[in-house]
């Protein structure tokens, strides 16, 4: 298997000096710098040919071990009729985040964001039993997103480059079994491609079933907060659980009492006035933690069988005072639906709600039987809030707020929920320790889309009994060109890029550093041998180039292993081979380099 | 080198037993039948498994020979911003042939329909030395056409496939010798393709040096016609030149006369009036051959150094009665000029024009010196009016022509021009007999550009002399989606396709026909003998399908060669091997079959 060396004299590149002027982060800096992409328009890139060589690699191995668990490579269209996606409500939903054009004939296309209706359609076409099933189908395509502000170079950028996989079952099992298929291919994906990762626990609602996971490479850039535990589990914060809290002894609690807390519609005001009127009995402050909120939220629900139409309903929430209510983890419980804090008509609605002092009295089990109470509301407790725990909250009267109220005691909820902020030192889900926060680049995401759009656009097979039931599916991202972006922005030092062996451009770098004819003919001898040997070189033959030159653009483009051929290892006959980052370097016979490099390659591989 | 066999128990596929409703050619009809495309929206179109492969094939032959004459593969995004097409007018030129958008800031982009613009950027942006040059740039990527009216599956798509590649180099020389290496590059790629291709000679202007040739599949479903000669040479009707005619021996012709010709305007009437009114002597009937037409057109020039906007221009052309003009043709000398017929006005300001009556008195040479007309018109003649020949003509007079008007004698042109249709059965330009007119599919064509896009978007190096100038530019397209659809087109029976071993999704179908475990053991042990050899195989083992089905589906799918492990081929101990046409169908032993399969797939290659 012979290779074509890439000869630096003629090979379509220019390093830059200078740092370009809008890149943000280092992977788009030095990519540019060291000419494997190029900048066609705000988060759209011409890949140059040492960048597509890369590119070609990292698809290679994405490839490798998808075909490797059985998912079979198809290939849809970039640009897509409106339909499907209207079925689904995404053309809507999408907003300004989708390229959307018309054709000649004014019919109505995107340029297509992800293709859940498109595989779900193509199964839908082409097959129509259960024996057709278990089918992974994916794609590596290029795919567009119409985004605010592109940023970070690859990383986020309007066209990208992705595998996109979906999988198709005739049961949840089958599903359960195909997620982790292409879980583990992910991780010896990501592995492969040297590339850290960190799996995420993404959001799941309420309704169980539909398990998410996000692979995460943990970087300073990255846009995605995550939660990891001392075990090195990690959760998205949409995900995060509170481990269940112990119950509080209040057998020696006093027992509840209304006081008057004048103008303490804040909690800030409503712990001044506590602290003021009514001090504590051990000495101690009352402080935002010793009270409870009641926020009434409106929850609002798609139309269902039930109800013709999208309907609105109001709940409470009851969270310690110290800690913010963090409204995207409180909307992933009541998903699908969506939450808004309640506006004035919803609490008009409610003449028993008073304004900054609502209580438990008038919430949930306790509104069940009061009088004037035409419609109570849902009562959730953050998990935060210990039962047996004493509180001072509302009483439903302007002015007054009620003291060592103890839930489980003096008043109930319908439920537990996940409602505020997780802060820093929060214990993890798994109880293995405190929580710490960390940034990260989404990678990868695996995801169980159950039976959402085999629904919607109804996708049935026949089961084995004759029955046509609905298809379970799941789907498969990774994000390609960003993968390639984070593996240069974890791959790189002041110098340049240092790429890992399995996508580097070539395998070696050779250098001509001299200007004797001699030092060019050894060095297209070196390159000979290597390219018969089928090593792929890079070789920076460019006759008039400085050796200062050639070392620097080679620690720029960050080819791993680096081969010297010059003067000053003319004269003793040697050639120089060493690491890019200038480790191990040995000066071996000219006769044995290319054994030499042979070797080092093999082992880098 | 392992391979891994196609298994069509798991293989996305379903072949279909009717034609799809809307295919309008055998390719699309037979491609979507056999399960290798599927319509995801008016050509638009989704590839799948095997499909997929089939084109990987293609391409990486095209790759292969691009990469060999060292053109460098880069990849241009396909979202691209107005202003580089502003620059060069395209924006405007495309009409509604290109799909236009805006991104959420209300910013104008375009799917790109080819990429010449960004290539000569990219080359300023990198490049600024003729040291630099020459270089090569090519891509395989999507592109995009709003099409009226698409048609014949993948040949006219809105959304195809393109090799398309740039040529950069310092003057016109380097520009020839690129252009010859794609133009080779191209017959050993179609030659490996399996595709008949005729090379066109296409347009080319009047100004020299944009030569320009297109390579057609000669296929019934064509929509681009050409000229073919007995030699083997081809042209665009565009570009075929009239073989100088010999001059004619007038020293026995009669002198020129006008004679009565009432209510003639017309080309017939005036042929029914000179046979009534004044018949040959010879006693032949006149006909439309012998009289001569003389038309005004409009030839609209940009602006250039002498006028400061765009301008309008009277030409007249001499032309055979017996011949229609062909505008597109005659525009082809006048490019990059527009032309039209003269309008009302453009007559009246000539008042030395008698309509229908129009004769070479009032025009050119004639009419330099005439009293009465202030500025004479350019006169030319089309290239097949002989010297020295007699012709019945206008006399610049209501009802009056002049007979044996014989050209050279009695009237002379500024020049010839070629005016008229070509007809089946014209002399070819090469003299090499009669042209027969072919239709066909473009596939390919290579183009130089010369210095249109260097100079529109300002595309300098430096020379040796250090001087700014601009480069010299050639670009070459193959439509690579568009050339496997001329594969199915040219490679298929009425039983489905039949590709080249070159370009088929496998090498060897293998058909396991019957019900019994040990015909499946023994297929299956074929072939993994076969993928152990790195051959590759798609391997009909579905276990509920009768043999019936499996060979009509082979069929239809195409494979080169086929083994048939069956119930009659065990008794015997035997595997039958055969061409997918049924021909050289063979039985060996068993333990041969791998052998004898693994000679044939050598044989095909």
């Amino acid at each position: 298997m012979k290779a074509t060396a890439l000869r630096m004299s003629t090979l379509f590149l220019r390093t830059l000096r200078e740092d370009p002027a809008d890149a943000d982060v280092d992977s788009a800096r030095l990519l540019q710098r060291a000419g494997y992409i190029r900048k066609a328009a705000p988060g759209i890139w011409t890949w140059l040919p040492l960048g597509l060589r890369v590119l070609n690699k990292v698809e290679a191995i994405v490839r490798e071990e998808i075909d490797g668990i059985g998912a079979q490579e198809v290939h849809f269209p970039a640009l897509l009729p409106r339909e499907p996606y209207e079925a689904t409500h995404r053309w809507e939903e999408y907003g300004d985040n989708i390229f959307r054009l018309k054709d000649r004939h004014g019919a109505d296309y995107l340029l297509a964001p992800t293709h859940e209706e498109m595989f779900t359609l193509l199964v839908k076409d082409m097959y129509s039993s259960y024996k057709d099933l278990p089918v992974t189908l994916y794609q590596i395509q290029t795919k567009y997103r119409d985004e605010f502000r592109p940023r970070a170079g690859l990383v986020r950028g309007r066209e990208f480059i992705m595998k996109d996989a979906y999988s198709f079952t005739i049961d949840e099992d089958g599903l359960k079994q195909a997620y982790q298929d292409e879980r583990a291919a992910y991780e010896r994906i990501f592995q492969r491609l040297g590339l850290n990762y960190v799996i995420v626990r993404a959001v799941s609602g309420p309704m169980g079933g539909s398990e998410s996971e996000e692979f995460l490479a943990p970087l300073a850039i990255g846009e995605d907060t995550f939660a990891l535990a001392p075990s090195g589990k990690a959760w998205n914060v949409e995900a995060l659980t509170t481990p269940a809290v112990e119950d509080v002894d209040c057998s020696a609690t006093a027992a509840m009492e209304a006081l008057e807390t004048p103008d303490s519609k804040t909690i800030e005001k409503l712990v001044d006035q506590a602290n003021a009127l009514h001090p504590r009995q051990d000495g101690r402050q009352w402080t935002a933690a010793d009270t409870l909120k009641n926020l009434i939220i409106a929850v609002k629900h798609a139309e269902d069988d039930e109800h013709e139409r999208p309907w609105r309903e109001l709940v409470a929430i009851g969270l310690p005072g110290d800690r913010q209510v963090d409204m995207k983890r409180l909307e992933a419980q009541f998903a699908p639906a969506e939450i808004e804090e309640a506006n004035e008509d919803d609490l008009k609605a409610h003449p028993e709600f008073v304004k900054g002092y609502i209580g438990p009295r008038v919430l949930g089990p306790q509104a069940e039987e009061k009088e004037g109470i035409a419609e109570p509301v849902h009562y959730l407790m953050d998990a935060h809030v210990a039962r047996g725990s004493a509180w001072i909250t509302g009483a439903d009267q302007e002015g007054l707020h009620v003291f060592n109220a103890v839930y489980g005691r003096d008043f109930e909820a319908d439920g537990t929920v996940e409602a505020v902020e997780v802060r820093q030192g929060d214990m993890s889900p798994d109880g293995s320790g405190p929580l710490s926060f960390e940034r990260g680049v989404e990678i990868g995401q695996v995801f169980q889309l159950g039976l959402k759009y085999s629904n919607a656009l109804d996708l049935k097979v026949l089961d084995q009994n004759g029955k046509a039931v609905p298809v379970w599916m799941g789907c498969y991202g990774i994000g390609v060109s960003r993968a390639l972006a984070c593996i240069a922005e974890s791959h790189h030092d002041e110098h340049g890029l240092a790429w890992p062996a399995a996508v580097a451009p070539a395998q070696v770098h050779v250098l001509a550093t001299g200007k004797q004819a001699e030092v060019f003919e050894k060095a297209d001898r070196l390159v000979a041998e290597l390219e018969s040997q089928g090593i792929e070189v890079l070789y920076d033959d460019r006759p008039k180039v400085s050796p200062g030159v050639k070392f620097k653009d080679s620690e720029l483009i960050g080819v791993p292993l680096v081969a010297i051929v010059g003067r000053d290892t003319m004269s003793n006959g040697t050639v120089e081979i060493r690491n890019r980052d200038g480790s191990d370097s040995v000066a071996v016979p000219a006769a044995e380099a290319a054994q030499t490099i042979a070797e080092r390659v093999a082992a880098l591989a």
